[in-house]
């Protein structure tokens, strides 16, 4: 497995720090709120942090690729290539709910080789590097053991996110054979299940962008993410995941969710 | 409308700083969770913190009622009753999101007069009294205008607590017809809706010691909190309500609604 380079670690933290600056500004305060051709919202917060990730991107790695949620892609074809959504939660963002996070990962050669996860009115950040512990705050953090879905709790951001009749149905079989379920959360939920709190989500209606920074957060802990078919994501990734914090569980979910 | 008195406010603020201290203990610890009769969870933290609500109305309030989530039930006849929910939003609480709250609620002769909503990770506290303007940590906080469900955000804990057929078509049509929902959150949601980031919080499933310290707050903030009806809650309620920062757009939910 290749080595992240210890500067591509300390840019990572940059572009999470400079997202969280504008969340603080942000948050909490009348925002005026347009509506997306999918019907989600977005704000000045959204577009603005995004607009400063891309400039540093550009001013300090010109060569790397870009792909976010407002301003689209660039260089996808790089070797290095960053993908992030600068407010992941939008929703949550709106009603004042400290759960949205900024998003941020790094592909080498198409593949994700690191992912933050930062939650910025708490001051909590997650950093999985590929082949190291995943860090919670700078400490190293583990999913739980959880072999069974009837021992499970699981977490989804909304029930709406099943568009089709068959992904509503996947998701129903594994909903009523877990012990409990939560709803909303957004990628905060794939924090909380590497530190063991939860050990399942199961999502659809995402982007690349908000799936490939998840990913060396969870298998640093311990877990495993895939698409409703067993594959690893990828920037043509369709656009369902299952996170387990256990590759047992992650299976008997994956039996559920692969029919759909 | 009759006062509350200035040591029972105080006394309020004492039960939920109780509370908040056993709750940050106990927050993000591995806890062992019991299943009650009605499948959902409970843990030593709700208990504990239950146990020590009562026994300080017990030793400082010894006629005043008591009505508790863990415990039951105690002189409820008395002219002030306190009710409370000392974990609200257990799976939150076991998730590891900082939404869960502390609810205290005062009655007088039946009415809510008093409310507290108590986040003690995020030191967030949302007070109602009876005539008084919500104070949220000390300021006054106020719901935002919302006239109609098309410019609405409506929040809801879970689809999975609207248990009949009729509750959840209810609720579908009020969720057909807003621009914006969003999931989880328990009472939370609803110092959301007095802080004005929320417009409609719609829940099923709920006990009175769940809805009563609520209505101070909604309606000191310029809301309107009722069961499905339209009717005020009390210590008899049914177990849903509705809530909304504008008095018009609680009318045109409560049409939708009413017919479930």
């Amino acid at each position: 497995m290749e080595r992240v380079p210890s500067e591509l670690v300390a840019f990572a933290h940059r572009l999470a720090d400079a997202a969280g600056e504008i969340q603080r500004r942000w948050f909490r305060t009348p925002l005026a709120v347009d509506t997306k051709a999918d019907a989600s919202p977005v704000t000045a917060a959204d577009r603005e942090a995004e607009a400063l990730l891309r400039e540093l991107v550009t001013r300090h790695r010109p060569e790397d690729g870009v792909l976010g949620e407002e301003h689209g892609r660039e260089r996808l074809d790089a070797e290095w290539v960053w993908v992030f959504d600068p407010i992941d939660g939008t929703k949550s963002f709106l009603a004042g709910r400290p759960l949205f996070v900024t998003l941020i990962g790094l592909l080498h050669e198409g593949r994700p080789v690191l992912g933050v996860i930062d939650q910025a009115i708490l001051g909590e950040r997650w950093l999985g590097v590929a082949g190291r512990p995943t860090l919670f705050n700078g400490r190293p953090c583990r999913t739980r053991p959880c072999p069974e879905l009837a021992q499970a709790f699981l977490a989804c951001t909304s029930p709406q996110m099943f568009a089709h009749r068959n992904e509503r149905a996947g998701f129903e079989r594994v909903l009523s054979r877990v012990r409990h379920a939560i709803f909303g959360g957004d990628a905060y939920n794939s924090g909380l299940l590497a530190l063991g709190f939860l050990d399942l989500v199961v999502e659809a209606d995402l982007e690349p962008y908000d799936v490939l920074p998840l990913v060396p957060v969870i298998e640093g802990a311990g877990g495993r993410l895939t698409d409703w078919q067993g594959r690893p994501p990828n920037l043509a990734s369709d656009q369902r995941m299952v996170a387990a914090g256990d590759a047992r569980l992650h299976s008997l979910a994956l039996a559920l969710l692969a029919q759909a």
